[in-house]
């Protein structure tokens, strides 16, 4: 529960409709995507940085754990504010400021929905790169705090290649600007990007300058399906290698080929692996890039290539593919989604050491992603509660044979409350170090999302 | 003059062959393209990550300056030693480790020179974007530092947006590795984009792994000119606004099309202002990407667009450009060379300011550069001595006048000795406070690269 004194200071920044320490109000800023919950003493809706930056003063004055929120999308639990304290919901700060077409840009608040900033885009023939599954109802600066990705990072890149400029309060309640909303910069250290992917452990956004891309005209889907998972992703690597890079790469397995089926109906072919290409252009150079990318595709093990002729086949593949997160947790409701990444070639001996867990702990593994980038879904999904307690097992293996391939704990979900254990055998420890100092001169008294991203210091390195 | 005991040191860690005293030696790794000169107290030729970092630690121990460097092709004074000490020169750490086509990357050493890079590139048809103008004889980590660019990066990114991780010893003398051999990773703070540009003021990198791209197959190069330089700009923001973005819009002013022709002859146009755009593609869309572009930069004021009819006119095209910076540099031997960045719709109302400053100074001043990146060489030519006074305070508002315009000092060059001084008008005092923290937990005693990049701390904000 907040002092008196940090109640009385809170409410000299936000007026009456813009706090509440009503228990049941709290307790829905409390949960986040990864089902963890804890309910906070206070929350506060702010409407302009300079209340933000009164109320990191204010949180740092008194001790006061602050946990910044867009709208608790994030599988991590990093908006979960396991300190209590207070937590600032931005739905308030949900504008786009400017669309500067001639200049590729635009400026937005942390709160604006990533969905609503590409309706506002689409006018100007522009879009914005990210766009994870919950691009709809997730926010920029969601988006921004865990680096966000989706399926078009494979051509476009994640949050962290398509952010300019920042302007954000740091845990020491100093606020400042940094990036400039030019696409090349030189001009100090790259305080941008460290940010982004930081989870709000270092500082609070309030405004981001945006670097939009020229929205193709037209759009083409493939569907290729494979004998098994080595072949699909020796095509993967193929596609990768010729100069036409496909807007989307998506990998499935055949047990995920085989649960959407179950949901989705026969359209969703059975095969040992399946890929969903999108290729996009021109109306002039689509067909070209389509025939590239196919002739690529086309690798040993190939069982079928189709191009999609309509729009509703094109909404069915993306459908199988987007009815998948739901389907397994229907299947395991506490199913473990993880999103490591691993170097493209290597993604076969990473299934393969999922089968092998698999059975080692009997237990449904199936995993699926954006192969391009190889950064795999891979579910662990217990039924019951005996499977639950081997999944953690399970789970720690996944990430040591992850780490053995080369590959890192998370490529644009996070690292928040739940893989923040494992981060000692991801980095070397004194790049740990590093990172802990940093935190420390952003955030002197830890007040910035406490309990996330980097590991407690008893945690042992494996 | 190193006191004997860290000569002692020094002589443990590096065989005979690899540490020099000598006077005549040291003069030659005191210097940079930047014209300024220190002779350091030693040099030393690493060739291991060993030899660094014991190396760093033996400095830090008896506090002696270390400034790592590549083959001093900056120009900004980066890799002058200003307050003495050890140059730790890397052209003996110059092999590329690995080719990774299937990953697309390659882990190289930090002193392997760009040219070489993408010679040994070539065979597996594939490249790394940056490219400046130095590349023959610039190296890799030299290009980390300063987060080099060049044509490309227009549509390639800079330095910043193509490496995938690094190695490196921090002032500290701690090793650690930051960033995986992946194209997407949410696994703690950026490291790796933090040392990029960074001037080698807080780590000195050991080992790069680089993001490579497929190599187009086909390029074509067009030259287009305008009745003066807004019409031109307005050509650019066209061009950037539709979806195929051309891999180099180089831009040059009437006055260095004038000086071009008069050193490269009349195959040199003469308008008010001359775009030189380059679309690469593969056989099949490179004619209907040549036409997307040539139809946006018909806009008004357009003089003429020519395409390059042969290998030979192309060549032509581009050794006017880049003569020009030797041109100038005969022209003024004290010529000051920026690479400032506005928004690229700014590019007008930076090129009038600096007539202005031209007129008001008597001062010649001329413009090109990287267009689609906003990105220009403002050359200020000083003939004289009295020409050369007024240069500096003429300088002086030229960053004024990109800072009005929501640009910063540097985009490809850094920050070095030159601008260092300026560093308070681009960044606010809360940001640089940032910075000089962060320096101080990995530098804590300063010894990196002393005197660059962050400004003494008695220069005022503008």
């Amino acid at each position: 529960m907040l002092v008196p004194s940090a109640l009385t200071d809170l409410q000299h920044i936000f007026p009456a409709d813009a706090l509440s320490i009503d228990a049941a109000e709290c307790l829905v800023y409390g949960y986040d995507n990864s089902r963890r919950q804890i309910t906070p003493d206070a929350v506060v809706f702010p409407s302009t940085h300079e209340q933000v930056a009164a109320l990191v003063r204010a949180c740092r004055a008194h001790r006061v754990p602050l946990v910044a929120r867009g709208r608790g999308t994030n599988t991590t639990g990093a908006s979960v504010p396991v300190e209590g304290g207070v937590v600032a919901s931005f739905e308030r700060m949900n504008r786009v400021l400017r669309i500067d077409p001639d200049n590729r840009l635009a400026v937005v608040e942390p709160g604006l929905l990533n969905g609503d900033l590409q309706a506002a885009l689409a006018p100007h023939r522009l879009f914005w790169p990210p766009d994870p599954t919950s691009a709809p109802y997730c926010t920029i600066a969601g988006n921004i705090a865990c680096n966000a990705g989706g399926p078009r990072a494979v051509k476009y890149g994640a949050t962290r290649d398509n952010v300019l400029a920042l302007r954000a309060v740091a845990g020491s309640g100093e606020d400042f600007r940094c990036g400039k909303p030019t696409t090349k910069g030189a001009t100090g250290y790259d305080l941008t990007r460290l940010l982004i992917g930081s989870e709000g452990t270092l500082a609070i956004v309030t405004e981001a300058t945006l670097k939009l891309t020229p929205l193709p005209s037209a759009k083409r889907t493939l569907r290729a399906t494979y004998v098994d998972v080595t072949a699909a992703a020796h095509a993967v690597a193929r596609i990768m290698a010729q100069p036409v890079t496909p807007c989307a790469l998506e990998f499935l397995d055949d047990q995920c080929l085989a649960l959407a089926r179950a949901h989705g109906g026969d359209a969703i072919p059975l095969a040992g692996a399946m890929l969903v290409i999108e290729v996009d252009g021109e109306p002039d150079t689509l067909a070209p890039a389509v025939d590239a990318v196919s002739r690529a595709a086309r690798s040993d093990g190939l069982v079928e290539l189709l191009v999609a002729a309509s729009e509703e086949e094109v909404a069915r593949l993306w459908a199988a593919r987007k009815a998948l997160s739901p389907a397994l947790r229907t299947l395991s409701p506490n199913k473990i989604n993880e999103d490591v990444v691993v170097p493209v070639s290597r993604v076969p001996e990473l299934v393969a050491a999922t089968r092998t867990l698999a059975a080692k702990y009997a237990l449904p593994i199936v995993c699926f992603g954006h192969a391009g980038n190889g950064n795999l879904h891979v579910n662990l999904l217990p039924r019951d509660d005996a499977e639950l307690a081997r999944a953690h097992d399970a789970l720690s293996e996944v990430f040591d044979a992850v780490i053995r391939f080369d590959g890192t704990l998370s490529g644009e979900h996070g690292i928040g409350i739940v893989k923040r254990d494992f981060m000692p055998r991801a980095l070397d420890a004194n790049a740990l170090a590093l990172m802990r100092r940093i935190k420390s001169e952003f955030d002197p008294d830890g007040i910035l999302n406490p309990g996330k991203l980097l590991p407690d210091r008893d945690i042992p390195q494996h």
